[in-house]
């Protein structure tokens, strides 16, 4: 009941400002669902929407089956591209430095550790990557539960420092594959379907990785949602799946990202249900299993740039909308305000 | 050759950035077109895009056919509309505010002049709002050359103070039936696709806009481009349609944004081709004809977030991408400097 008093009080906000009702599209569900969330973690209407402390923070794991080729670049790169988040050179580097976005990288198993000064770099490790999914399990009970741990202590810690809205990336060569098994053994859909490109891979990888990935489903489908993290997930994406159980216990906002990190948020919502309610969709990947994701959601993303490339960078690119949404919610003039004529 | 040169220069740097060729997607064709727009205006490969000095600019006027009731709202909305603006009220100034775009406010011939104080209005008053299309030509052929030349010299001006990214936007009750007259008149588009919904009219609001855009459209048809103008334009349109053409003289980008921007577009490519070298396209709106002049230029803006509202606030939401298009091709590691296995 309290819930719907903020539903109409909300509504009556945005319908006032000085626009034709509902001129501002997908921007007004925006402000409608942040305004909302931060309403039920005060506990009162929320009058001005708070977007203000952003954070991209990149899970970077090793995946096991990587080994046998179905990734366009070997496991060594996963390390190579957390040195290049750490130098500033990625791309998700280049998207926070223009949106001004808080940016942490969160080393969560890879092969090798690296070392880092500037304090970007949070160490997380549950192991030197995966065991081979194809051909036993990735991980142990014990990993996905201190791996879902971890990942909660960490975000807890960061809305504690202040962050209000939270964008996941992830790094690690494999992980599509991890993905794509995690998908088809929770939802049931076939591995034609839940396996995709990746960031590019031939005919021929796509063959093999169809095949890998069958294997890990054969075993996983049908045990529990713990089971099946152990049996076929990833370092990153359990630690994901963590942040978004906490971000949604403490009612933070969570920025969606592409594929990887929608299928973490899946996870999480099939674990608790009510996590679908601080979840934004931030773009339409191009790993094709991306928009399955997205319709158990019923989720309308708000880009589609063509990417495929993963880091966060899709939330990050999106970012400035939910800020724009936030701004006008918080400011804009209603038309008694402003003296216009309705 | 020269612009061949460039083209392979700037697509080298682009597939040398630390990530699978192409996976930034619709960035990567951002990042190019607009290395290529720099390139070309100094002459030199452009290593460093520079999109630092954005300008949102309001072009407002009033249209005798709104007497007629084809709007939501009645002509003393635009002069209200201008207020709001100048008082920071509106949804492009919230937007603008977000993401750090200067602002200003063109009164290109509202029914009356107002005041301001700040510096953000612009005067450059073709009348007192055009004549009524439906019975009249809306303005003078003299007034047609009034405004281009106008539109111009405020550009030229902007540029000069070191704006180097334009966006456009719009303020006029009864703008949208302008708008489909010109487009009708010029590309022979019956009426009945060329006129929509504009911010939200009824059922027979639609009729009337549609039977009185056809009398328009019928004087105008086949007649010169300027000649079209007069007969159905606005006096906001014309200024745009002078901007586009000096934006393309001085190889300045400009992101365009919806329906009525995109047609003073069209019209402004009518009489300089080259003028579509400097267009990028923010967004799709809910104006049904607006897919219609997109594909005249074969676009594919960034955002489509169910917009209708005009003000330029589809390109003040779409600058933050263009900023990190920008900022990829200038700051992105290559496989090189970063020390990633390709």
């Amino acid at each position: 009941m309290l819930v719907n008093t903020f539903d109409r009080s909300i509504q009556n906000r945005i319908d006032q400002k000085t626009k034709p009702v509902g001129a501002l599209g997908k921007l007004e569900t925006l402000a409608f669902q942040l305004a909302k969330i931060q309403s039920v973690a005060s506990g009162q209407l929320a009058t001005h929407i708070d977007v203000s402390n952003p954070i991209v923070i990149v899970f970077a794991g090793d995946h096991g089956v990587a080994a046998q080729g179905v990734s366009i670049a070997p496991s060594a790169v996963t390390q190579q591209m957390v040195m290049n988040f750490l130098a500033g050179g990625a791309a998700i580097n280049c998207f926070c430095r223009a949106n001004d976005i808080a940016f942490n990288v969160v080393d969560c198993g890879m092969l090798e550790s690296v070392s880092d000064s500037s304090g970007t770099l949070l160490s997380s490790r549950l192991g030197d990557g995966t065991d081979d999914f194809s051909s036993q399990p990735a991980m142990t009970l014990e990993q996905v539960t201190k791996g879902i741990d971890a990942g909660r202590n960490i975000i807890a810690s960061k809305i504690e420092s202040g962050v209000n809205l939270l964008m996941f990336g992830e790094m690690g060569i494999g992980n599509t594959s991890s993905a794509a098994a995690l998908l088809s053994a929770i939802t049931e859909l076939p591995v034609e379907q839940s396996v995709g490109l990746g960031t590019g891979i031939n005919a021929d990888q796509l063959a093999l990785k169809l095949a890998l990935v069958q294997r890990g489903v054969d075993r996983a489908q049908g045990k529990s949602v713990t089971e099946i993290l152990s049996h076929v997930g990833g370092f990153e994406i359990v630690h994901m799946v963590g942040g978004f159980l906490e971000a949604s216990k403490r009612q933070i906002p969570v920025l969606v990202d592409g594929f990887i990190v929608s299928v973490a948020a899946l996870i999480a919502a099939k674990l608790d249900p009510s996590v679908d309610d601080v979840l934004l969709f931030s773009h339409t990947s191009q790993e094709s299993a991306h928009h399955y994701v997205l319709e158990q959601f019923d989720a309308k993303p708000l880009l589609d740039l063509s990417l495929r490339l993963g880091e966060g960078t899709g939330a990050a690119l999106a970012y400035p909308i939910i800020k724009c949404a936030a701004e006008f919610y918080n400011s804009m003039a209603s038309f008694d305000s402003a003296g216009v004529t309705v």
